[in-house]
């Protein structure tokens, strides 16, 4: 069985336990995990660690770099151990988020694609040990890794290290699943050969030099997925607005019938608005994207999509056995790559992908904030939206219209903090309805916004706003002093209406 | 004389006035000049129009699209004479400055690369009528361009009906130096095989129908280029600053020793920046650009600067004549791109671009804004800068630590808009020094950016704000309710002084 997995014998001296390889962990070191939200995540070493210094009781700090997010427990157990210095460059765990916006761990929030690049030209420190879950080592030392790619290929390169979690509950199957494509550096880097969602252009292993595998811990846990959320209506409603609004372009003969490559964010507006689609007659979609939920195989089932790429599989537990035991029916079809590449600027842009991604706030020039809950708390992270957003062919971002039993206000006047600028950003929607804001100047966009997205108990006070600052004038007017406003009185009184 | 101007006998009973010319151009059109800042422009057919129409009296209104700024004169001439509804995607002019603040233009600011893409997607109205300079057409009909490709491919695409400028004051020695690519539509889109900034992957000539060309206005007007201003103490000590800092770079190993393509935004402090290599060590230097100015040469003539490629020649008055009568002599180390290939994001990140740009605002967290006096009023536009800063290797902004006579700081809590996110920002410049912000959190910015670059007068109010946001805690610490009071305090008291 193990010899299925484990197809060199000279690599069983090195199986050892998690317990062992925390060892080779040093007190400064930088560590790089396998995992990408959380799919595929490195899960034993790094509690063995956290054990052993405790164990210790000496000082000890790391920077923890990772896919994306990885294991609410991984992420929990290390930062409130106290030993994480900087963590990048996404997380959603609730411990994780305490611990750095009290400023205890340096937080790096980066696109996703860019890690890779950051770690290449030096501008990080690099990767001293690798731990990576692969699902075989093969004849020659390369892995064959588990449900994400993520940032191990880049990993695995930099660090002197690698520690291979071998995780038996992960299936063979995914073998052949991955196309592993490194960008040469720079300078001598070519054009990514790659023109349709399902191309493959790299190897289905990711190569290491075999001598850098300095222990092989087997495993036998699978990963664990937030349960899916069912759509509620206001969510419902919202896909059913985009999805509408796609109907509407293909009748203007903007978009082609197959629509064009889909992108998604994670989530249950993403999930809600996939699921839409079975009610549609779209067939032959194509989806290019990062995280693959579980709405990609109910498409692939319903013979909606015909071929999907992404950097991880993110299956539900209701879903996850039938996913991952019948992965033959879907490998034809099923391409995994890393973050570099499934969030590429240069594919967004050449595929001419429909990105679809959630905002927390968005202001009334369509400035969006992914990530900070009143411009200061940190929620996850940008993720992959910068990297889709801004190539994209088009952009959108949803979110509910209020939020807080609607004491907060998503559609507000001026962001709180901005991660994508109204250069960016083709159209909102919220429940309400959606702002088509291409083409359009700043005043133009803040009446669309207001009238179509935003909550009915805050349109007189978006209008109020709106017109007092065309008093003061400008290409895009404010009332400076009161952009902030709405922020401040939820901070101070606990809600934003007047 | 002009045989050698317009190569196609054919071809000359289209040859008009360019008051005729302007007679093509109906109420409600959509227009595609040619010029980018403001080299290449069209200079005749828009005085023409605004004089046929102020004729006429009778109201007209036309979507004006270029490549980016053109001449003030005719930015001024067609929003004073009210005939401007849309205006993109760039511009740098009083009166179009003044129009567009009061509502009076709908502007729409875009990443310069974006253009082309937006029209191809049918996000924009389409362009009916492309105005375009050129040195010659040839046999086949088809554009040799002037000092400018900028949007011309697109617009000439597009349009149903060109009106050509063939200007006989530009050289014809240009020819030769445009290489003309265009991505296909998506969905049969090839990767761009560009590989270093001299590369040519296209064609000196733009292809066009030869029938679309209904008028050709023969003019004799030089490009109107801005005088450069010599670098100022502040300017060339932040050329200095930044100088140091690549040296610095290339001692780390993080650069290698003829650093990485270099682009720089348009004015005093890029052109600074490369004077200063001048004095340096480096050579082969190549540049990646958009627009090349007057140092570019003075390089190349010093042998610093090996190959350089932008979209547009924009030589000042006093290097103008040198330059243009003597283009044989850089031939082989210039290429002229349409803006979409210069500022691709595909191959910004492809080279590794080292892109200098220059900001209005900065805040301590490293947000940029290049674009908007106290959050409200338009200046120029995003330009390439967003194009390069997400994409390039190294990202600088540069700006001096105060304005309006030590009045405004150009460093503030909160930036007032937000066109560069911290995500896309690595390295800012004052005449005060460099803060190297790669690897930091938001918190380790603040206290890097306060100490290195912040003006002496506004640290202590800068660092009073910091600690007073530190006590609110969070990601990204603010006092939001003071986060902007700044600039209120400068509009209503003409000064951020406490």
């Amino acid at each position: 069985m193990l010899s299925q997995r484990l197809r060199n014998e000279s690599f069983k001296d090195r199986i050892m336990s998690a317990e062992e390889a925390a060892m080779l962990i040093e007190d400064g070191m930088t560590l790089g995990f396998s995992g990408f939200t959380p799919a595929g995540d490195a899960k034993a070493v790094p509690v063995a660690l956290v054990e052993r210094v405790k164990k210790e009781g000496k000082p000890f700090k790391i920077n923890l770099f990772t896919g994306a997010s990885i294991s609410s427990k991984v992420d929990s157990l290390l930062s409130d151990a106290g030993i994480v210095n900087m963590r990048l460059p996404y997380q959603s765990d609730k411990g994780m988020r305490k611990n750095l916006n009290a400023g205890k761990v340096h937080y790096m929030d980066q696109h996703l694609s860019h890690t890779a690049e950051l770690l290449r030209s030096g501008a990080l420190p690099p990767v001293d040990v690798a731990i990576i879950e692969a699902v075989a080592i093969t004849e020659e030392g390369h892995l064959v890794l588990s449900t994400a790619v993520g940032n191990s290929p880049i990993f695995a390169q930099m660090a002197h290290t690698i520690i291979v979690e071998l995780n038996l509950a992960q299936p063979l199957a995914l073998e052949g699943i991955h196309d592993i494509y490194m960008p040469a550096p720079h300078g001598e880097r070519e054009p990514i050969p790659l023109k349709h969602p399902g191309d493959r252009i790299g190897t289905t292993t990711l190569a290491v030099e075999p001598d850098k595998i300095k222990a092989i811990v087997v495993t036998n846990q699978p990963d664990v997925n937030a349960a899916m959320a069912p759509a509620d209506e206001e969510t419902a409603t919202m896909a059913s607005h985009l999805i509408n609004f796609l109907r509407q372009e293909v009748e203007a003969g903007r978009l082609g019938p197959n629509l064009a490559p889909l992108q998604s964010g994670v989530g249950s507006v993403a999930n809600a608005v996939f699921y839409g689609f079975l009610d549609t007659d779209f067939t032959d979609l194509e989806v290019y994207s990062e995280v693959l939920q579980d709405a990609v195989f109910e498409l692939m089932d319903a013979g909606k999509i015909k071929v999907a790429s992404g950097c991880s599989l993110t299956i539900s537990p209701a879903k996850h056995d039938e996913v991952l035991e019948n992965l033959e029916k879907y490998r034809d079809r099923l391409v995994l790559r890393p973050q570099e590449l499934s969030n590429n600027p240069e594919i967004a842009r050449r595929l001419g992908l429909i990105a679809i991604n959630t905002a927390i706030e968005v202001d009334i020039y369509g400035n969006v904030n992914s990530t900070h809950i009143m411009g200061t708390q940190m929620m996850n992270g940008i993720g992959g939206s910068g990297d889709f957003a801004r190539n994209a062919r088009l952009t959108f971002f949803c979110t509910k219209s209020t939020a807080k039993d609607g004491k907060i206000s998503s559609i507000v006047p001026m962001v709180s903090h901005c991660d994508h600028t109204e250069h960016d950003v083709d159209v909102i929607v919220t429940e309400q309805g959606l702002a088509d804001l291409r083409g359009l100047s700043p005043r133009e966009r803040a009446l669309k916004i207001i009238e179509n997205c935003a909550h009915p108990v805050y349109k007189p006070q978006l209008m109020a706003y709106y017109e007092e600052a065309l008093q003061r004038g400008g290409h895009t007017p404010h009332v400076i002093e009161k952009a902030l406003s709405w922020h401040a009185k939820f901070i101070k009184e606990g809600t934003m209406t007047a």
